[in-house]
């Protein structure tokens, strides 16, 4: 190992340049006009793959953004084989003005690189092509078998992947689903994520009259959409910060009295949470930490409202529609599916027949736990502390990577999230960075635990 | 009073010649780019008020757009004194492509000549014009003393008129004001006004986070600004469609048995009103019908409401803060003043102390109502009658003309507003167009009303 980890040592530089080449390709798959930015970065993918010495790569077209699927099967039938999944798709950039530097032009501040996708996926990815590369440079092998499966879909609703998952269950066969696509618990403190949540996300259409109207000739005489929605989304909490959709709670798992104790010896400070988020306090579901509502606890949340009149000063209209984007986020055993259906019920159960309520269901994926007794989680935990110098802890994160709930079903694999990602790294937000001190030694981790893997 | 009527009959093509050349000047008083043309026919009006024998007129500058201001005052200190408001200005045109003939190349097509501001307001305001010069053409003078005050800015906020009518109170004083710019009720059923609702019409931003959060990481730990902003509008109404603000209707004039009989006898149709909405059924305050809600109960609607991500698809954020416009139409005794300070308590009483909330107070105006036994609304109700043929009836609008709760204050003079428009006139709209029986009943109208007062 010890050349394989001076190997990477020696080509930070290289390794920087490329990513940085990788990061300039504005692949932001949820807006049309970037789809051959999209494709473009797939390509850039796969030939990259190839560079490195993996020559079985192919991408696969599919209904919405390519996938980038490659395999390196020569560590033989009694070796353990490893599927490294990410997403090679980026966020959108705005709002564009409170970006400090171009989204797509990286720039290096200190430790950090700044750019959109630089932590959310595309940095963590590169680091386990790096990891590959460099066992393949100084071994001419690798100590596994390693399947690649990258993705252009994550950030618009992944359905590529999920019909690919699906119907490839053969070719995607493996021991261990290895994905970096999360965050250590803090600066300097490595991390094991064994839990994620799930989404269910919805656009919600509320239509009254055919046409915007007169205010003041109309106003009072019918039901305003835009009343009407507010109305609808404020029934969705209690006073207590529950979610009145019925049986919404149903399949939810208790936390464990060990989680919560684990997780009231992480360093969690209030104070300094509010603070760094602008905010004057935190609110949520009574009874329960912040971390544990953020972790382990399912919500609901408006992620945009769009209706009626919306420039400068005012204009008197009662519009004939608006729109909410909506999403919930869900934890074990809960379904995205079970809590759509929970949802568009209760939804039409509450609207008035007054207006006309379109409920869209625009993607869903399900949560994820893997167990903590698992030997590839105790051979991350092992490679990371190896690598980084510190012991790392356990924690869930409050997102979701739903192809993560579809690999525990489809493939039965244990799934190891070895996140390089920190808590302030802005992803889906301006000023998107990444600590490069996480990246190379991210590299190190998943080449060392490649290795580690090998011998179990 | 027959060679005044015999004069307008035999003068018809002469006035329609003349408004004609009044409306081909485009003069659009909210965009900029035309500022010459409101010019330019406030500039036409002073003109025209000269050649039909009013000498003592001026074109006041003003911060905005221009007002017109003549008197004719030789009826002397006995006779009462008329004073004639209107506005030059007009609505914008767009969407251009739905007009069947360019909005400023007046067409007649049967009854109707259509163009932009035929109805609102330059032919109204021409109709007194008329009635002026038809008696100084026969008589030499006028039988009460004249005050005409036109404005160029009534369609894109009067701020210039609301200055000048503060401070100029001697100038303006008079026993009536007379206001063509409202509608009749339906076709060939002509209407005298008496109401008019008031407006307050505030922004109200919520805001969170200092940034775009990721949904996943912080969901569920701290108050969502777009919820919040939902949650505090629909807290506005109780479930019987009424206004929560406390103290809201401390000052509002009940609706008398009178009015409420009218009402029901004027021809009102739910049905056919739902149709022309596209809606599927009324719905408002308990207790009132749908025309009584519309024209004597004050109302609070959303106008607009924006906030995090509106683009297509979907984007997992918890967004920094959201936006709305919300109006109340206010009836009488509210005042926009007493309103918009009630608003602000309640919503900073109701707004969480998790988010900031800032309450922005965009414009104000005060309802009207002058009272049934007032001798100018008798002589104006005698004067149409004869005019027309047809017993008028009393009717109120729902929508604000702010200028009109002004004079109330400061003149302390009854106003009668003898609209001339249809209800299907499209002002505001594409094909405004404007009736020419009632253009030349409403010159009658006006020259019998004018005779009238003398008399009282």
């Amino acid at each position: 190992m010890n050349e394989i980890l001076n190997y990477i040592d020696s080509n930070k530089d290289n390794f920087l340049g490329e990513l940085i080449e990788f990061l300039k390709i504005p692949s932001i798959s949820s807006e049309e006009k970037y789809k051959p930015d999209v494709l473009k970065a797939a390509d850039w993918l796969a030939n990259h793959i190839k560079s490195i010495g993996i020559s079985d790569v192919k991408v696969h077209e599919t209904e919405g953004h390519p996938i980038v699927f490659a395999q390196w099967l020569e560590a033989g039938e009694n070796a353990p084989t490893v599927l490294v999944y990410g997403h090679y798709d980026v966020q959108p950039v705005d709002p564009l003005e409170l970006w400090d530097s171009p989204p797509f032009e990286p720039v290096i501040k200190g430790t950090k690189i700044y750019g959109r996708g630089t932590c959310d996926d595309k940095g963590q990815l590169f680091a386990h092509l790096k990891s590959i590369e460099s066992h393949l440079k100084i071994n001419g092998k690798l100590p596994v078998n390693i399947k690649l499966i990258f993705e252009g879909e994550e950030e618009c609703g992944g359905e590529a992947i999920e019909h690919f998952v699906k119907t490839n269950p053969e070719l995607l066969k493996c021991d261990t689903v290895l994905v970096s696509d999360t965050e250590w618990y803090a600066d300097g403190l490595p991390s094991i994520c064994y839990g994620l949540r799930g989404i269910s996300y919805f656009e919600i259409t509320v239509t009254g009259p055919d046409r915007d109207l007169h205010s003041g000739t109309y106003g009072g005489t019918l039901d305003n959409p835009v009343n009407t929605l507010c109305w609808l989304v404020s029934q969705m909490h209690d006073k207590y910060g529950r979610v009145t959709i019925p049986g919404f709670y149903d399949s939810v798992i208790p936390l464990t009295q060990r989680e919560r104790d684990g997780y009231k010896l992480l360093p969690f400070n209030e104070e300094h949470y509010c603070k760094e988020l602008g905010i004057k306090a935190t609110n949520g579901e009574f009874g329960y930490t912040t971390l544990e509502r953020a972790w382990a606890r399912p919500t609901l949340d408006l992620n945009g409202i769009f209706g009626g009149y919306t420039g400068d000063g005012a204009k008197t209209i009662i519009p004939s529609k608006a729109s909410a984007k909506l999403s919930m986020r869900l934890v074990p055993n809960q379904t995205h599916d079970e809590i759509a259906a929970k949802f568009e019920d209760y939804i039409q159960k509450l609207a008035p027949e007054t207006v006309k309520v379109d409920v869209k269901y625009l993607h869903g994926g399900n949560p994820f736990m893997v167990g903590l007794e698992s030997k590839s989680i105790s051979a991350a935990l092992e490679a990371l502390e190896e690598a980084v110098g510190v012991k790392p802890v356990f924690m869930r994160d409050g997102g979701s990577i739903p192809i993560v709930g579809l690999f525990q079903i489809i493939l039965n694999a244990p799934t190891v999230l070895m996140g390089l990602g920190l808590p302030d790294d802005n992803i889906h937000s301006p000023n998107e960075k990444f600590d490069l001190r996480n990246f190379f030694s991210g590299i190190k981790a998943s080449a060392i635990f490649l290795d580690k893997l090998a011998k179990i």
